[in-house]
């Protein structure tokens, strides 16, 4: 058992925060929900020392957060996939998208989360600010916003 | 201007993390919306290093999500209030509270989040579950929930 970080908080915001709030953990749930599933594959698009990347991924493992899954024998390699409970995080990711879009996409949001359905955008209640459907991870596609194209240029 | 965590990430969520994702600030952050408001009640509802406390509520100021209020004249003494952008964060910290209250509260939920108006509950969609209404920071209450009695007795 590790030494918890937020000794003596008894609050929801603190347990979470013991499971998702190390540094690099939100990102890799970030790409986890956009396919993203290989070691290689994360390290390519967060940059970081395998070291951390291999602890991050065994700790969501172990929190039951992330699952391996065998995708190749020999030699014997694992793919990363988000379980229920990981799921379930999607909702905290999408207010710190809305949240980060409002005040610190100076070029406009760099990802633009619509509804697979009907071409809408997720909305600050996260239902769909053109049906009305309330959505959840499932039925969403992260497409690429104004900020995206401006980094690019 | 500081170092940047999560450097070469073109992302609302590492952008947000940029600002919010120090450790503790999110816990200073929900006690700011308890109402906590002195360096001394932080202190007290934090247990942490009074240097880093401080450094973290200088940080949000100069980020503008606090703002700071002088309250007593002699000596000179401050409070901390959540600036619009900070009072923005409240959906993050309200889908942790759910997340965590999911999957990390044995004995209940420590605290439940009530519409003022009617008494029923805040849903996952951010609305009443009661009456319908959407809701943000101002329309709600925190009251004690079982998890809270639990960790008392």
């Amino acid at each position: 058992m590790l030494k918890r970080e937020y000794e003596g908080q008894n609050c929801s915001i603190a347990s979470t925060l013991e499971l998702i709030g190390e540094r690099w953990t939100l990102l890799i749930l970030r790409d986890v929900f956009l396919r993203v599933r290989r070691f290689e594959d994360f390290q390519r698009s967060l940059g970081i020392a395998r070291n951390v990347l291999s602890a991050r991924l065994q700790r969501l493992c172990d929190e039951g957060i992330l699952e391996r899954r065998v995708y190749q024998e020999r030699p014997l390699r694992y793919e990363y996939r988000l379980t229920e409970k990981g799921i379930d995080l999607w909702p905290i990711l999408m207010m710190m998208i809305k949240w980060g879009d409002k005040y610190a996409a100076d070029n406009g949001p760099p990802i633009l989360i619509e509804h697979k359905n009907c071409g809408g955008l997720l909305d600050d209640h996260l239902m769909c600010d053109r049906c009305g459907q309330p959505l959840g991870a499932r039925d969403v596609v992260a497409r690429h916003g104004p900020g995206q194209a401006a980094a690019a240029a």
